[in-house]
Order: C-alpha cells, then structure tokens, then sequence
C-alpha cells in the first residue's frame, strides 16, 4: 500500500477533547476517528489491526472447540424480561419501532444464545457445546472518556458453553484460562496480564478476570509478588492473602480488564428452562459459562501498555503491516527505481508493506513511522546500500542494523 | 467438521411462520435461525457462507481501490439533521441516552462517511478517493416476512466513491459496474442478474440496481430480450424502450434487488459543506457515488434462485463446506477406517469437509446432504471401492461418477 494513498493522515496534536492516551495516539496516527464519545470508527489502518486481533482470537476459539455464529443486536424485551435484565440493567439502550415493538440492543448475550441454544439442545449427547461470535456491543456508558478502552458501541468476543454437569464445566472453564493467557500473550502484553480472582456473585465463588497493568486501568487489583495472580478490589475487602498460593505479598497496580471468563452454571439456563435428559431420560439443568474479550478495549491496551513516547509500539502479531519501507530517494532516480523494486518484490511475494512514497523530509518520515509503530521499518537509502543493502529497525528496539537484500527478502519467508 | 458435533440440526419442517422460500429452506438445514420477524442468527453453517460471500465482496472491493474501514451504528442525531433525512427517513430507528442525547442506528452510512472524509480530503491530491465498510445496518421494516432478503437488521457492504469531478465519478461508476457483475458472477446467479436503470432521483438521469430474476422478487423489473439489460416499474412508466440499445421488446420479471449503485454527485457533500482545493487553490464540491450489496439478501437470493425440490444448492465458490464426506460404513469397522482415514487426509490438506459421522441411514444422510447443499458430496461406500473408489456427485448435477481415490484428492488442490 502506498502511503501516499492511504485513507488517514497523521497529525502534529490530537483533538482536546481527548484525554486517554490511546486515543490520543490512535486519532494522531490515523488509526481511528471519533465520531461522538465512546463511538469510534476504524480506518484503514486501525481496521487492519482490529482483523489481525480477530484473527488472533478465532484461531484459539475454534482451537477451543468453539463454533462460530453471529446473533443480532435488536433482542425482543420479552427475552429481557425473563431474565429480569430489562429492568435491573442501568447501561441497556432500548428502541421501539413505530407499532410500539420494544427491542434491547444488545450489551451481551445470554438472553438470545440461552433460547438458541433451547432449539438444539435435548440430550447429554448434545453436549458439551460452545458456541461464540464477534459481534457488535451497545452499552451505555455515561462516562465514555477513555478512548477505545470503554465505549458505547464496541465489538467482543462473547463465548457461551454448555455444559451437563458443573465438573464438565469446571474442566473447560480451566482450559479457558490457559487459551486466554496465549491469547494475550501473542498480543504482546502476556507478562503484564494477570489472572485476577473477582467475586463470583451469587452462583460462583469466584469468577476470572484478566487484568493487563497500566498507569491507564481504571481498576484497582492486588498482584501476589510470589505466584503473579492477582485478587481485584472486591475479594481484597474479603481476604488479605492470595487464593492461589496463600502469600499475603500484595501489591496494588492499576489496571484494565481486559477479558473476563464466568461460571454462569444455570443463572440463565433456569430462568429459559434449558434442560436435556441424561442417559437414564430424566431432566438436568444445563450448566453454563461465558467467556469475553472486548477486542477495541484490547487494542487500546496495547497501545497503553507498549507506547514509548515517539509513539505507538504494535507487537509483530497485531501489526497492521508486516513492514514500513521508507523511501529516501529524493531526487536520486536510480535510487527510487532500487526502492521500489523492493517494494515491488515484497508486494509480489505477499508480503503487506507500507510503503512511504511521500515527498517528505527524512525526519519527518520517520517521526511518523515512530508514530504509527509498525513491527518492522525498512529504509534503502545510499547509507544503508553503501553499508550493504537494507537497514532493518524493528520498533521495539532501539538501534537499526543492516542486511544484505538477500537477507532481508528471507525475512518474510514462512 | 464432524456432523454429529454441528450446532444446527435439520428440521423435518419449517416454522409455520415463515414463508419465505429462502427462510424456509436455511431454518430447515440449520443455517439460520429466527429471533424475531427480520431479525436472525446466523448458525455455524450459515457464518461459513456469509464469511464465503463477504471474502468475495472483500477481494473485489480491495481490487477496485477501496480501502476498508468500519463505522459504528450509533450516529448523532446532528448529523441526520443536517442532510435532513433525521425528519424524511420513515424507516429509521432512534435511540435516545439517559442523559437525553438521540442517536439514529444507521440504516446507511453517508452522514458519517461525508464529514470522516472532511477531516481529510483537503486537496485535489486527496482525490479520489474509495472507502467502504461491510457492517450492519437497520431498518424499521414493517413487512418482514421475506426471511433474509428484508431484515430489520442486516449486514451490508455500502462503498462510498469521492472525486474531482462529474467525469472521474462516471469513469469509476462504469467501472464499478463490471465489479459489480463479476460478483454476482462468482456468486453463481450472474445469467439471471440484470443491470437495471432505476430512477437517479434529483441528481442523476439514472441510477442502477442489479436485480436477479425469481419469483421470490419483491420487484418487477423489464428485462430487454436483445441486449439483457432491464429497466424497473418507475422508468418504465416514462419510457417504453431500452435505454442501452432501443428495442421495445422488453419482458416483465419478478425480481430481487441484490445490488445498487448510485452517482450521488454533491446530494450529500453540498450540506456538509464537502471540498477540495484544486491545483489553482480554488475551493471546489467533492462529486460522490455510493455502491451498496446486501450480503444476508444475497445468500437468500442464492437460496430462491439456486435451491431444488430436494433443498439449497451452493455454488463452490460460497459453500460453506468444500466437500460433504458421507460415512455408510455403519458396522463394517474396516471400512469405517477407510473412510476416517480419508476424512483426516483431507483435513490435513486443509481441505473444509463436513464429516457426516451421525449414526443414520443411508436415505436419511442423502435427503440431509441434498437439503444442506454443499457443492460436493463423496461417498467411500463398498460399492465405491468395488467399482474403482470413491462416488463424488456434484449438489448441481443429477448424477454421480466414480472417481479413484488418488483423482479424488487431486480435485482438492489449488
């Protein structure tokens, strides 16, 4: 892609109106815009990072044993109201059409994956199942102020399983917690990411959350120096020591969560009647968890966590191109002509570049690719030809270094 | 994929609600399912299409220039307020906050898309320039009962098109014609699908859908018996020729609308107040086309157009699976291994099968494959092997050929 084409130009200063640092270095790099607060749109860019986290997340999902499906956003109120939600859900937007039909935009999904779930389910041999979708979320925040870590309108992962009996459950929520934390870890912020006890509410002792640490988290969680697990605000007015390994070595961080897994058990398969007859044909409960990863929330994160102050620092995962090639040619022909041949080979072999074909100084190009913190640059220049070939810079490190073209081409080879 | 393993059964019988041939058939195979009138969830096997047809639009959109990126659903009510249509639109949703604000749930996206482009459209170097989304939209329907060809909630992919001028809008909007065919021709409904003359409204003389014959279409539409171009109800009521190529002989169809483009021209820059600078400095309005598919509408209509008396017909290039692997071994456990041992060659390769492992008859798995639909089915039976191998049968053909097992896998690979 050139540069020079891209839909989203960078910029000196970010709206002030904005006061998360993601937002911040999301808007100036041309990742996002804002249209209202909390409601975002992806550009090119930032929506090439957005399919990469997807991307990310289906894999292990469908590794999980997940099926994929995709539930709408306008829920009939009755299903609301059987759950009692229409009601005691403070942040629930509702519309009504004009023959006066009341329908909840949907801030999660219980109340339609439960009575799908009705239609299919009727024996043990129907289960386990787990089914989940990225979908589109409408919450509304009365404090949407940071960035795309809370918004009124956001997309999550939201996986429900189904489960005959609560050891069934028990086992794949366990196995949920080691395919969250590889999730998190291919996202870059795997060693700031703990596994946070919160209250489990009235069905559970405990439920999960995990909570990346950052001076931008909004809650507050308790991490045991000795094991790393982490006990948020709630259990910590309970308990003094950590649940796992029983240390009473604490220390406070700020934090924000970034995925949260639930042992739901019949909280919503009773108040639906959701049952299945067991081998002897008698009626059970179905048994229920649910597990969410918000995936903007996860891109604000990031961008919290592993920013320096020249800008945005995506692990290579997430990138949302493999390289940012540089070109310095100015008015030297025979030099363009070289560069992009580069550019030329890499796209052939299908590898996604950036190519900065713009008629910038060299400082400025680089500020930029500082600001838009893609995994790897790449500048051919008469330097770096003289030197040998290609200076390779990886974003997350401090200092460039040259490689031969050959070298360099082998870089993208899978 | 295992079939036994599938969330979605098949239902002997559709709901007694729906009428819909497309809804019909896609709740019986277990494709869809029904939350309410135009509202429904897609089910694994029905996201594998989607995912199939959005992969297609994808390719072609990138292809033609456009950049994607995603808005959101909630849009202020300023900006409706603006082009008017806040007032003027009947069927547009509106949700208001607990603090008061009013948001329309975006039934199109050009009162987000002007000013996005605003912020950075700013010179004739800026243009032209292509955006489009693929993303859901709503619409208060009050006559939902056409299954997925008229949803309250649907997916679309709405391309917006920004130019200098009236002539690089037209020169794009020819090409987006081709684009547009070349979809519908992948989609396998290209020889009934007519690039159709509607009305252009106040701006345009025309503008176009690409409508495809069936008696399922909500529309009516002329089709010219010389050139195959169609004209719909409203131009035929000024003009009784074809507007291509002149003849009168014109033949009336019941049509679905699967596509339409549209030279908006300054209908929705002008009250954002949309320029550039040209190369004299001087401010002049950016010239628009939209381009909209609806992606649920398409699969329905592929279901209509397609399907036979035995169920849905898939053409290859959307259906959900590559190959539907039929198990009859039933007690003979040797072949029952033969069989496996396929099922996982070809999942290695990386080739998409649906294993059908379910312990059924024979006649039952075949009425199931034909109601599923999927472009291929295979049968490793012992009258396959006796004659020579494995029984493939195309979902389109009346018959099946042997094929030996070493030609079978060769028809997998690309």
């Amino acid at each position: 892609m050139l540069q020079s084409q891209l839909f989203g130009k960078t910029r000196k200063e970010a709206p002030s109106d904005e006061v998360a640092k993601n937002a911040k270095l999301l808007i100036r790099a041309g990742y996002i815009d804002k249209l209202q607060a909390g409601v975002y749109t992806y550009l090119p860019l930032g929506f090439r990072v957005l399919k990469k986290i997807e991307a990310i997340i289906r894999e292990e999902m469908d590794a999980a044993g997940g099926q994929e499906i995709l539930m709408p956003s306008l829920h009939p109120k009755d299903n609301w109201e059987t759950t009692g939600r229409w009601d005691s859900m403070d942040d629930l937007y509702k519309v009504q059409d004009s023959s006066g039909r009341e329908n909840a935009l949907g801030p999660t999904h219980e109340e339609v994956v439960v009575p799908l779930a009705k239609q299919f389910v009727f024996s043990y041999k129907d289960l386990p199942l787990a089914l989940y979708q990225i979908q589109n979320k409408f919450r509304m925040e009365l404090r949407a102020k940071s960035g795309i870590l809370r918004g009124r309108e956001f997309i999550m992962k939201d996986l429900y399983s189904f489960h005959r009996d609560e050891a069934d459950l028990a086992a794949y929520y366990e196995k949920m917690k080691g395919v969250y934390k590889r999730v998190f870890e291919r996202m870059g912020i795997g060693a700031v990411t703990h596994l946070t006890f919160a209250s489990g509410g009235s069905f559970a002792k405990y439920s999960h959350e995990f909570q990346t640490v950052t001076p931008a988290g909004e809650d507050t969680i308790h991490v045991c120096t000795k094991c790393g697990i982490a006990i948020n605000q709630e259990v910590v007015a309970d308990q003094k020591a950590c649940p796992e390994c029983g240390s009473d070595e604490l220390t406070q961080e700020k934090a924000i969560e970034v995925g949260n897994i639930f042992e739901l058990k019949t909280k919503y398969s009773a108040p639906f009647n959701l049952t299945y007859k067991d081998e002897e044909g008698k009626d059970q409960p179905v048994i229920m968890g649910c597990y969410g990863i918000g995936l903007g929330r996860l891109m604000g994160t990031i961008v919290e966590v592993l920013a320096d102050e020249k800008g945005i620092v995506w692990p290579e995962e997430v990138s949302p191109f493999q390289v940012h090639l540089i070109d310095l040619s100015g008015k030297n022909e025979e030099l363009k002509k070289e560069v992009q041949d580069v550019y030329e080979k890499l796209s052939a072999a299908g590898v996604a570049v950036l190519f900065d074909d713009r008629d910038l100084r060299a400082g400025e190009k680089f500020a930029d690719a500082d600001l838009l913190g893609i995994s790897m640059r790449a500048v051919v220049s008469e330097k770096s030809l003289a030197a040998g070939g290609v200076e390779v810079k990886y974003r997350a490190e401090q200092e460039g270094k040259i490689v031969s073209k050959e070298e360099f081409f082998k870089l993208f080879v899978r």
